[in-house]
């Protein structure tokens, strides 16, 4: 990028599909930062300064100014720099994608959640059907190559989840809710998001990634 | 308004402060709308086609086509009809608006729910101070007359259930937070919006919404 965009720290951790969201779309919109690794057991006296409400990351610094949460700080880059727009241009669409990537938010990743993480095995049981239900209406949202249309956009790379991290969890957990039979086009529409140039380089180690959800497993089962 | 804005239809129910913000803002900006008071012990055929993921009110239908979640429908209302903005213009302050509405969402409507409706005495005063705890948030955030500045912006429409239903609640239930010794601006604030032509006239009847709270307080109290 010829233009100057002024000092752009990223903070963030290793695993996490909400940090690589932002990271995906700075890298998408070309836009050159500083990445700063937190330990989320010892957190820094920046993080608490900049993110005093939730504690948590992505944090994102434009210029000495920080925001905090992931959809908010997605829609920030996508109205400060232009180029590969996130969001459609139309209200009507651009309402459509933010529902959708509440949806995956606040209906999606509880659920998978519950399915994975549960002490109780009847809960996680109940996680699994829920689930399978709200994922349902996202693979009959899925009309073309991506969410976004032809290129990856909004919704994409908050599903980025579900083409990504949940495979790695069910891996660990030995359950499947994201199968081929059930939901081809949500399926193929992973194979396309992990394999695009961009998100490729900006995915964690998935070794790593299992390994720790594996630990986490083990706690969860041997703890009933 | 000399524009023609097609077909616009809110579906709602009467108490609802989440209906309530889509129709001050409609109201801001001066848009014209058919209202339809929807069951929710008997939903209509319309309101399940047109919300099948979460079933709820508010829903808008322009020229047609449907959207649900109050904060998804005001940033649709805020870019299709552009005068007497909600947002503010600079992408910083928009992503701010964004952040602090989510926050009254996530964090205050919760906490403030827990303190009156949980019906475990020892949760609902763990509900009083993680309420406290959000509201001084808000309290430290509040700078102008409005969130929005000198004007009623997106902030202040999400807010106001705080500054309306808040107080109810508070009467039903008997117990105060949001007094004016802890929170004197916000406190202000409050007055300033109910007492907004636009917001007064837009307002359920507190009457009745009274009523409302007080039944649902005597079934919790009753129910331990």
């Amino acid at each position: 990028m010829a233009e100057n965009n002024g000092e752009i720290k990223l903070f963030g951790v290793l695993g996490s599909p909400f940090v690589r969201r932002v990271q995906i779309a700075l890298k998408l919109k070309g836009v050159e930062y500083t990445y700063v690794e937190e330990d989320l057991k010892n957190k820094s006296d920046l993080l608490l300064k900049y993110n005093p409400v939730h504690k948590k990351v992505p944090v994102l610094v434009h210029n000495g100014k920080p925001l905090a949460e992931s959809l908010v700080i997605l829609e920030y880059i996508d109205e400060t720099w232009g180029n590969h727009p996130l969001l459609p241009q139309q209200p009507y669409e651009r309402a459509l994608a933010r529902f959708w990537s509440r949806f995956i938010d606040d209906k999606c990743l509880p659920a998978i959640s519950k399915a994975a993480w549960n002490v109780e095995k009847e809960e996680r049981e109940k996680g699994i059907e829920e689930s399978s239900e709200a994922i349902q209406f996202l693979e009959n949202e899925l009309k073309h190559k991506f969410f976004g249309g032809e290129n990856i956009g909004f919704v994409d790379i908050v599903a980025g989840f579900l083409a990504f991290w949940l495979p790695v969890i069910e891996e660990a957990s030995g359950f499947t809710l994201l199968s081929s039979e059930k939901f081809p086009k949500l399926h193929k529409w992973s194979e396309e998001f992990i394999n695009h140039p961009v998100v490729k380089e900006n995915l964690p180690p998935r070794e790593r990634l299992l390994g720790f959800f594996k630990a986490r497993h083990a706690s969860i089962t041997a703890s009933k």
